[in-house]
């Protein structure tokens, strides 16, 4: 992982550091490049958008759970528009429960999260705990895996027509939507960690953050692939255990 | 998983619900019953222990948790216990360094946790912030995978010299210890499971919150199949990101 630095980085340093570390983002991840590459099955596209809706639905939870944490006025006026991204009428929620449809899930069984796997729902409440336990500016920051998402939503936008073109178009919506709202929150972002994150200490204690941060992504992937390629879900092998809750039923 | 039920059940058929979830302990994980039949590395047995010993940690932490949120005296008498079995000296924790030295780990490696995997740690902290959120009611019952305990325990006690005799027998005391540990700590988590746990909402709570925790023991066992037995620790088709920390050392 990133090595403890010994001397204080400059602002320009700092940040390319940590833009450097987008090499351990998902995009990289063996499930990632299969999805880009339109290896995907039907029944791995919808995993990948019941369990990833959980994460969604943490997005503004964790984003209030900051809030709470006592960010000065001027941070909090900026740091309210994330959670109405995401919660607002046609915001993120909806965009994505659109896209639940458009992979062909039923609408309540994205809602009651029945397909969300346990490694997935443990790494996402790790997020949320964070936010809520840790120091405002600690749970801000490790918000920068938003430096490197604008790239995966373009392949996204740029490839799925082609090579999943049973997917409905207007499932596209969310990611089309992110391009510009995660630029904006790493203008934020970016300037509350390279201010504020200004010792030797301090820097390190944001690539550890980061490094979580990307560990939670990695992690979720780690668990489709063991679930949706291996067809290895919890209590795959037991018998009498059919896991029904965790078979995605494709609907056509 | 466990379905609903719509009746309350009487004390016995509780109880004897409970039990039968024991079919989804991870004592019937795969990485466990290649453990069990001798056809575990030494990577892989070292894998196990360092991560262990991340949840070996953590229940000293989570019965304090308990025990902040207001059980009665009696309940905190008895409780107590559950942390000096493992904190006082030559207790739990010190058992498991044993293990680990007998193993070939280095002591520092295991107190650092440097070689816990992300899903291990997520699932891990999971258990210890359900501890700290829920009502100390909740957060006992779960530790009632410990009625399957002494089974998984006896298992490593009968096989381990035979199939791995590398590993000194000073390594095997804690599971010697938890024989009549658990025993002891289950006959009082079942007496307030059964005696608190008396509507068919609160059964089916349990049966949720059991569920749960056997979720958290099997994602553990996901995390070091994927490790260990495919070699795809986090990362590990980065160029330039060997893992060094994931890197298990066999010592000699």
């Amino acid at each position: 992982m990133t090595k403890k630095m010994s001397e204080l980085l400059s602002k320009e340093e700092f940040e390319a550091k940590l833009r450097g570390m987008g090499d351990m983002y998902h995009i990289h991840h063996p499930f990632h490049i299969r999805m880009y590459k339109g290896e995907c099955t039907k029944e791995e596209i919808q995993g990948w958008v019941a369990n990833r809706f959980y994460y969604q639905t943490a997005i503004p939870i964790k984003d209030a759970a900051i809030m709470s944490n006592n960010p000065p006025l001027e941070d909090r006026r900026k740091w309210i528009d994330r959670i109405t991204d995401h919660d607002s009428v046609g915001g993120g929620i909806e965009a994505w429960l659109e896209l639940g449809e458009a992979v062909g899930l039923n609408k309540e069984d994205l809602i009651s999260h029945k397909y969300v796997l346990p490694a997935v729902k443990f790494a996402v409440d790790a997020y949320i705990n964070f936010a809520k336990q840790r120091p405002w500016k600690e749970a801000a920051m490790s918000s920068l895996t938003e430096m490197f998402a604008p790239q995966i939503h373009q392949q996204r936008l740029n490839t799925w027509p082609d090579n999943y073109p049973w997917i409905e178009a207007k499932g596209l919506r969310y990611f089309q939507k992110r391009l510009s709202e995660a630029r904006r929150d790493v203008q934020h972002g970016l300037s509350i960690t390279l201010e504020e994150f200004n010792t030797v200490e301090l820097q390190n204690k944001a690539f550890e953050i980061l490094q979580f941060k990307l560990d939670i992504l990695w992690t979720m992937c780690d668990a489709l692939y063991l679930a949706y390629e291996l067809k290895r879900p919890p209590y795959f092998n037991i018998e009498g255990y059919e896991n029904e809750q965790r078979k995605i039923n494709c609907s056509e």
